[in-house]
């Protein structure tokens, strides 16, 4: 063995390759801009399934061209690819005051400079890159964002990698002696990735600003979801043996208890068998499923079914889908590979004809289960598919696939729809499917819900369980994601178990509610334009010049353009808010709390989750309500001014139900608070010349801020 | 991009693939006997750089032929390899009651059925298959064992990944009904494996036990590593920026306290550059090196130097291996490409001029830090190197080329070394390198000396700090460990800190230096005859046929032939021991402890581990002494004999310090207690009657265990 060594290492020295020296191969690739502030790059010969082409859905051409100018965002020389041993390498500039977040929904930071990062979906089980959307698109806080679009397991190295040949290379300390200028790890100039795959596409989207760039990726992607409008109100989800009856039950105790309610959630018992899944309602617990759905409608209740999508061999469905299966099994059901329209035809064909079309307008939507991991779960990345796809590929972009076959399905019957999904990738922006998963660690999920805003992904904490405060500073805070959701499937726990804090979560639940018109523009921007729902503070102007502690400020965030969400974790008594610039009031009193620039302490009631507004923020509001309200009914809106200055803004409306929206039937409608001659606030509505399908009708004016004393 | 996905999805299916049938391609590959009990099969086209290939290290081939004959240990054609995209797919059988060890070592459990692995050298952080040692080798409860001889990160589904096509499936369960009946992890009929590489060798190692299968291993590997014997002392490791002076005077303490002291471990601050190295003395620290190491020997201590292997750009040594370096630094230094012969010479010279010539009976060794992770501090996996070599392969077997290299070092100078190494990988049987990391969980680090038994290598826990109780537990334990070390390197704590255990913790050292003989005996054995020294509990003959509960053993393991080590925890006042079968007896008084087949709860006192002596065991011990013995004295031997048993056992011996051994100069020298005529114990000793250099003079018997009354 010591020869036949000896042998290849003589041999390698006869090439002994570049040394120092930089790879002779790596060279810059060439981009074209495919719309206004966006460029594309093809390295080597791009795979033919990638997260972009499994999503499949067109960019939004119009409103790309709607945004800033930009420029292309570094010296085009300063990016390099280089194809070495069947996989890509890449590189781009990375300098030194330059912070770099996104690579996915990460549960521990924001900030991705000194992480070396293998993307891979999965659990979320702490390693950093495994995650449910392990998306490869990063935002640079200079305000640019980089899609690396493969469905491979990409490596990224966020400046912790320092490169030989590289010109700015950190400084070189002795650790025994250096004190605090002996770091572990120097930083380098790049952001470097490894793309296993012969080629890749790569995509570069402009700004001026981060969240320019995050919107370019959305809209490139197809634009943001727009769920329907009861999507915004309240789901709980039974638990999972529950019937037809004891479904029936759990809502009516909602209804007699006044707590809102829009989706109810029915988890693996529907199935006459799960796990794996049968798609056949069972006939025991669900005799007729028709009825109850008939039932779950008068309540104003669209009912979302869970299903993980390995097919058991005791149902129909399995021999059609047998031809299309991979070579391993998921918990003994088959793994239809869904790259291929046939299956995904098969599929969505069988949903319909036993859920949807009993009743399209009472089901909601579908909850698709355990598309992460963990790899000890799902197929093994040896596995093969009558595609021809890898393993790899068919698990980075298996959740993708999925989306795409429901956000389909329920197009065909011009019905919107909100589902929940375990895993999703890139490309994702535009699929009204909400990520979720076990982990209960509440600082963690309020970091997630932030990261998602890099991301182009919805993602929602959970409620399951705890004692009475805890509960409720868990369903406080999913009220302010984009899903609020009890979780109930495995628990005997009620909503209502702790009466000492009952009162206090209908409330948080009804505001939820309240808010309404305010969450659905939210989403219609983050359809329309690109703005993301929730926005980490990175994202949000006037926060950029934050001392230093601002890249990692990961314990609140933004939703839509007015309202700073500051959730306060179990108990805790109050916390710390980081302010962007400006003055900020608080939602429920309109009362000054602080200038921006720093930080300020609130102590805020058990009742209530810290919500500030920007000064010359508005907020609209709905009244009380048990249900979302239907695309028929006319409401009284009621729009809040908050601060000193004055303020403006559209609001988004039409039926809330369907894709009629994509046919003109919307409106944006301008609301203004200025000073009138005498110097008092005044409020103006201003329609929309060209809208249909507004829903208010009267509108209240409130300003929530006393004028400042003379 | 919608139309190019269908366009893609379309001509895919003109090629449907296999679908739900086994890939065509797959099939038996070809095994050749290369040794007695030693299969080999070549898939696809292996690669140049591979884990026996990087170690090197010839075959003990006569040891090979002396083993028991083995069959090959499963039906060729149920074992398939598979050509895929670059990538090798192998599939072995797995039978429904076959357990699976190995893999690497773990530091959760040894058993690995059910796991899905991604074998990755790295520090330890939890995720499995990340550790310092992720040897590609596994054993099964069958008795035999498999290495996938590649160095990459090769992927292993140990039944975790049922196939479709497979004839023996788990039952189908429906989960909201079938209670405990379902799992969420059906078991497979096979192990499987995924080689990023278009080739790689395959070996299959007979048994018939499971430790015979081990043995081939560690054989067909070079053998076990054998030590000098003041390897097997005690050794301290000095705080980083310790001087001459300071670490002479740590040495004087050991001596004056009656600790006993082999090694003196320094730590960054002998380099007068470090993190990144220098590899040259420190001239405040240690202005005279030669006259520094001159005192140690005069102390009966051998030095033992850190390092981590990325050269200084402020080294004299960068610039003769600046032409080998990696495109990547690592803490600012180069990584110099150690599978080129060229670089291994020039860094080889370097110690040797600069650390080991000066005094080649006074350096001890090397410590090689640094190399196992993790990947935001290493070189990235785009890294490129000179020789071709991919930074995968590098990353994978850089800790097996430099112990290669510091090994052929003191060969050169005919002087064994005992080293550490922080990354290794499988073929490293043969290198006297301990592994060692950060990890001080105590249960975990057990779990690792006892898991290392599968691996071929050697592992040791540490002792930092903690409370009296706690340093002295650590104490006890790393004495029964490959290399009983105190870690002093970032710390104030001294063994002598707690007054109140520093008598203990005195005595468990020097229990370590009287069981010298014993050890030394232990390693031969892993030397000549493959047989690790540490043994985990599924290795324990007489231990398969135990209750389920055994598998999983892992907070006990036996070292050499004899003692049965169960290392007590902090805090922990008695613990259970699962004895194999026979009858077990306290090493310290010689009493019965319990019948095997079953669990016996000790209650030692703080002063004791719980050591446990096999029926007819026999223990060689030396007297109480403050160092290993030299190559010159002529020492007591005591024998200790327990039971009720006759026994019988092999003394080895040789000069314990240089390569003689391999001349001839050693000695086998057998031990045997029988019965009298009069039914009285005796013991007697045959001289060994080709060997040489037995070291040992007058010996006593004892016999330890009373007769059983009448």
């Amino acid at each position: 063995m010591s020869l036949r060594y000896g042998v290849a290492a003589a041999c390698l020295l006869l090439n002994p390759g570049p040394g120092a020296a930089e790879p002779p191969d790596a060279k810059p690739p060439q981009w074209t801009e495919r719309a206004p502030g966006v460029w594309e790059a093809v390295v080597g010969v791009p795979e033919r399934l990638t997260l972009l082409g499994a999503a499949a859905q067109p960019p939004k051409a119009d409103a790309l061209r709607s945004l800033p100018a930009a420029r292309f965002p570094f010296e085009p020389a300063e990016a390099v690819a280089r194809l070495v041993a069947g996989k890509v390498s890449l590189r781009f500039p990375l300098a030194d005051d330059e912070e770099i977040y996104g690579l996915g929904v990460d549960f521990k930071s924001l900030r991705r400079t000194g992480s070396a990062l293998r993307l891979h979906v999965d659990h979320w089980g702490g390693v950093p890159g495994r995650t449910h959307a392990p998306v490869p698109f990063y935002v640079s806080s200079r305000g640019y964002g980089v899609l690396v679009d493969s469905a491979r397991y990409v490596d990224f190295y966020v400046g912790s990698a320092v490169r030989l040949a590289a010109s700015r290379k950190p400084p070189v300390v002795d650790r025994t002696t250096g004190g605090k200028a002996w770091s572990a790890q120097p930083r380098s100039d790049s952001v470097e990735a490894l793309v296993p795959a012969p080629g890749v596409r790569v995509l570069v989207f402009g700004g001026p600003t981060a969240l320019d760039a995050v919107r370019r990726y959305n809209l490139w992607s197809g634009g943001g979801a727009l769920p329907p409008k009861w999507g915004l109100g309240f789901m709980t989800r039974t638990p999972t043996a529950y019937s037809a009856k004891d479904a029936l039950a759990e809502v009516a105790e909602f209804r007699r208890r006044g707590i809102p309610l829009d989706m109810l959630g029915l988890e693996p018992g529907w199935h006459d068998h799960a796990y794996p899944c049968s798609f056949e309602w069972d006939k025991t617990r669900f005799p007729d499923p028709a009825g109850f759905l008939a039932e779950l409608e008068q309540q104003h209740v669209r009912a979302n079914l869970w299903f993980n999508p390995y097919v058991s061999p005791t149902a129909p469905l399995h021999a059609k889908l047998l031809p299309y299966a991979g070579s391993h099994l998921v918990w003994n059901g088959i793994v239809p590979d869904y790259s291929l329209a046939e299956a995904r035809t098969i599929f969505a064909d069988h949903l319909f004809k036993k859920v949807l079309s009993l009743q399209p307008t009472a089901v909601g939507g579908f909850k698709v289960d355990e598309v992460d991991g963990y790899d000890r779960w799902l197929w093994p990345d040896l596995a093969v598919f009558p595609s021809g796809h890898d393993a790899e590929q068919l698990r980075q972009s298996y959740g993708l696939l999925l989306q795409r076959l429901l956000f389909d399905l329920f197009r065909r019957a011009n019905r919107r729809t909100l589902g929940q999904v375990r895993g999703t990738n890139g490309g994702a922006s535009p699929f009204p499917f909400v990520i979720y998963n076990d982990n209960y660690a509440f600082d963690e999920y309020i970091t997630a819900v932030a990261n998602s805003s890099f991301a182009g992904v919805l993602w929602s904490p959970e409620v399951r369980s705890g004692d009475g405060e805890d509960m409720l500073r868990r369903v406080q805070a999913v009220s302010f994601s984009p899903l609020a959701l009890f979780n109930g499937w495995a628990t005997s726990t009620k909503l209502w178990t702790h009466a000492a804090v009952v009162d206090d979560i209908r409330s948080a639940i009804l505001l939820r509610l309240r808010l309404l018109p305010y969450w659905y523009t939210s989403f219609a921007q983050y359809h329309f334009a690109g703005t993301p729902v929730v926005r980490a503070m990175p994202l949000v102007s006037g926060f950029e010049a934050q001392p230093a502690r601002v890249s990692e400020v990961r314990d609140q965030y933004m939703v839509g353009d007015a309202l700073l969400v500051a959730p306060i974790a179990p108990g805790a008594k109050s916390r710390k808010v980081a302010l962007p610039e400006g003055s900020w009031f608080d939602f429920y009193t309109g009362r000054l709390v602080g200038d921006g620039r720093g930080e300020v302490e609130v102590t805020p009631p058990l009742s209530q989750i810290p919500l500030l507004v920007r000064d010359g923020g508005l907020v609209s509001l709905i009244g009380d309500r048990q249900w979302a309200p239907s695309r028929d009914e006319v409401l009284a809106l009621e729009v809040r001014h908050y601060g000193l200055k004055p303020g403006a803004t559209l609001l988004y409306d039409d039926d809330g139900e369907t894709f009629d929206y994509e046919r003109g039937e919307r409106s944006w409608t301008r609301l203004e608070v200025g000073r009138d001659a005498l110097g008092q606030w005044r409020g103006t509505l201003r329609p929309d010349p060209n809208g249909k399908g507004w829903r208010y009708g009267d509108v209240t004016w409130r300003f929530m801020t006393a004028p400042r004393s003379p």
